[in-house]
């Protein structure tokens, strides 16, 4: 990186707050992308830390002025290498912009910079008892300000959504510079297009966002887990629909093939408690009050049993649902270090069990194996390429894109929440139309005329 | 309109469905924009029907090699002027498109034709009585496509949202004439930017929605209404988010003042029920049982009561819940004679009691009043400028942007639900700087690069 662009950040943020030595930038290079797919980062960079939206705004315009990219970095928890810097850049981490900005008790909303991680935003909440926050993508070390440009999900999408549900309005540096609020307190706005849903899941490709208000929500204080075992995938999938369309929304419903969670329960030293069949679905409830939560688990017990399941059990204390949601939680660390790609494709929630059928011909024709578990209700299932022998096999981008094209089949997409970044730009092709990955482009320029701002992510 | 294209356009749909002669096209040249400040349509038009969505396609096509712009017209209820074509176009009618495609009960999701109105919808629905759509604008003659680039509203947005909440999947035909599938039945997508979300909202300017898939909610049978009277509007706002609070979730929460409701009681023909204090607010609750309802309607009234209600009364027959609802649904229709422009703007619902009196202190300035009712809890406002006289008055002009620059001060907006369309672009600079516009701009540049689909709408 010039020294001259170098001393202009020293200039703007302060010695302090500016890395240009190599080994000390490393934690600031990769994010949580599988090792064998995520992109190798270029070392020509520089890690700046402003601590306001002003010093932001003030290195977007010294990378216009250079035509030096940024790339904005939150958590550094992400899965799709958005926050890897492929070419020379200024990493721009939001990590000092971790203030609590307001609790709005009246508007049900709270306002917070981008580095506040889900960690330091749950911890706040519980300042605030009867209120609180639903998404949860699972890593509490993500900023809020990552979450809203990855467009985060999680298990509680059945009942709450996706961030997109719950982000009212954000601050953000545009790629050009000035600094905007998009949206605000608002549960309506139709002024002109909509830029605030362009931002959320736009991968700081758009713009950097440097505060975000988000929706905040009753808490319901009963909470219960379920755990209902069936023999094949299809049971277990049709009983979803019936007990949505009764109006039981649980918090969570996750599907695990069994064999996978028998692997999660050793890996972490945990006895798992279902025995009969071969796949589960495990329930999480909240309501408002303990005779609504008994009520509904058990509605829920009878109609899986109406529809073959073979056994059942309620987690009653909170130790035994801790217990139970470690062992889904854990499937992907049980794996992690065998693991080429954990992909993350979403289908109708109702051809959940075609697409199981699918990826399981496509592993047994590749002579290898593919663990399931997934976000059943969403139709979200996370399933992995392993590695043979220890080393990435020949066959990982053709089963890759069968798997890609399985998906597609059912109208599916490629990545239901970990997003594009720079791993999956490369299949947009499977997935849109040249004249809709034309628009994108197009988009993008209008945002970014130069390209400043992380560019080589979801649009070339 | 060029013979040619009248030709061409024969040659496409059918002589039966293309209509040349002005003395029957003039249904087709309006909306439902008040009369005074809708804009001049421009009789030069052709309109056309096609009746699938290649003939759209195939019209627009047409339309870029002439360079001829093309206006989409729904149910022609909308309220911003966006259906009136104001150059020389050729009308695009969608009725024909009206068929129910899919009624999906394992996604819980329905697929339309654009063109089947709302009315058509709720019937479709009374076939499937468990489930239901909850976006309710008021008109039923809304079509379905109208309300997606419309992101149309309503009065249930305090439980259910808007449009942009349940649209998940939209057939397209882009302004270059290709058709093309965005979203799907999808909870999550995280591939490539959200140009679902680009759509809703758009206003018939990035694409002619020819198709939309839905989702469906548990319907929850019982229904009750709520009204409480209170002395101001501070008390009122105030209860507000301590019900929500505590995880009641009416379906609308409306606000009105007393003098507004006496209005439109007298307009129709009932007598309003209420007699004490001087503003109320009116609850709508559907709950999974009758205890529920009954339970949360009795919270409901002692908090109110805490905060200052003086009365407040149950609607326990579905005759007196008709009947209040349509003296909230009739406010618009008693001063519609005598209305220069129905404004619709909304602010964080906190600040709603501080925006009612600038609004009314704007109204005693310029000597007149100024009705007003709202979705309180979504903070959006629906107030009225009146004749003076029989004539729109000199001061019109003024008492809109200073009552506009009242909402901006709350960090509100313009329009919350009615939408920008030709009638509000003029106000763009009073919402966005010029950056954000030039932005809005270039997307409509990326999509439509001939400036084709109802140019002069939201940009220019």
């Amino acid at each position: 990186m010039k020294k001259e662009i170098i001393n202009e950040l020293v200039g703007i943020v302060g010695q302090d707050w500016v890395v240009s030595d190599l080994s000390q930038m490393q934690s600031y290079l990769y994010d949580e992308t599988e090792l064998r797919i995520r992109p190798i980062a270029n070392e020509d960079c520089v890690v700046v830390k402003p601590s306001t939206a002003q010093e932001v705004s003030e290195v977007v315009k010294l990378a216009n002025k250079h035509l030096v990219p940024v790339v904005p970095r939150g958590g550094g928890t992400g899965l799709c290498g958005a926050a890897i810097p492929t070419s020379s850049s200024i990493v721009l981490s939001l990590e000092r912009l971790n203030k609590i900005v307001e609790f709005d008790n009246k508007n049900l909303m709270i306002t917070v910079e981008a580095g506040v991680t889900l960690e330091g935003l749950l911890e706040e909440m519980k300042e605030h008892g009867k209120l609180f926050f639903p998404v949860h993508p699972g890593d509490e070390g993500a900023q809020i300000g990552g979450m809203v440009v990855e467009n985060a999900g999680g298990v509680r999408a059945v009942k709450h959504g996706i961030m997109r549900s719950h982000v009212k309005g954000v601050e953000v540096v545009l790629p050009t510079g000035e600094l905007v609020n998009l949206g605000g307190k608002l549960i309506k706005n139709n002024m002109g297009y909509d830029l605030l849903h362009m931002m959320i899941g736009s991968e700081g490709t758009l713009g950097i966002v440097t505060k975000a208000t988000l929706k905040l929500y009753a808490k319901n204080p009963n909470i219960g887990t379920l755990l209902v075992s069936f023999d094949t995938a299809e049971q277990a999938a049709d009983v979803v629909p019936l007990i949505l369309q009764e109006g039981i929304i649980p918090l969570a419903i996750e599907y695990m093939d069994r064999e996978t969670a028998l692997v999660s329960a050793e890996h972490i030293g945990q006895t798992y408690p279902a025995t009969k069949g071969e796949v589960d679905l495990m329930f999480i409830l909240d309501e408002a009050t303990e005779d609504d939560l008994y009520a509904k688990c058990e509605r829920i017990v009878e109609m899986c049993e109406e529809n073959g399941a073979v056994d059942s059990l309620i987690a009653e204390t909170s130790k035994d649902q801790r217990n139970l949601l470690e062992i889904r939680s854990n499937v992907y660390t049980a794996y992690k270090e065998n693991i080429v790609d954990a992909l993350d494709m979403a289908v109708p929630s109702a051809s959940v069990p075609s697409f199981l059928k699918d990826l399981k011909a496509i592993a047994v024709k590749y002579n290898t194996e593919s663990a399931v578990v997934g976000h059943i209700a969403d139709g979200n299932v996370h399933n992995f390429i392993m590695l043979k022998d220890g080393k990435v096999p020949d066959y990982a981008d053709d089963m890759r894109n069968e798997m890609y094209a399985a998906a597609r089949k059912y109208g599916g997409t490629i990545t239901a929440e970990h997003g594009t970044g720079k791993t999956r730009m490369k299949h947009m092709h499977q997935q849109y139309s040249p004249r809709e990955i034309e628009i994108m482009k197009g988009v993008k320029k209008a945002f970014d005329p130069n390209n400043i701002l992380n560019p080589g992510t979801i649009v070339d």
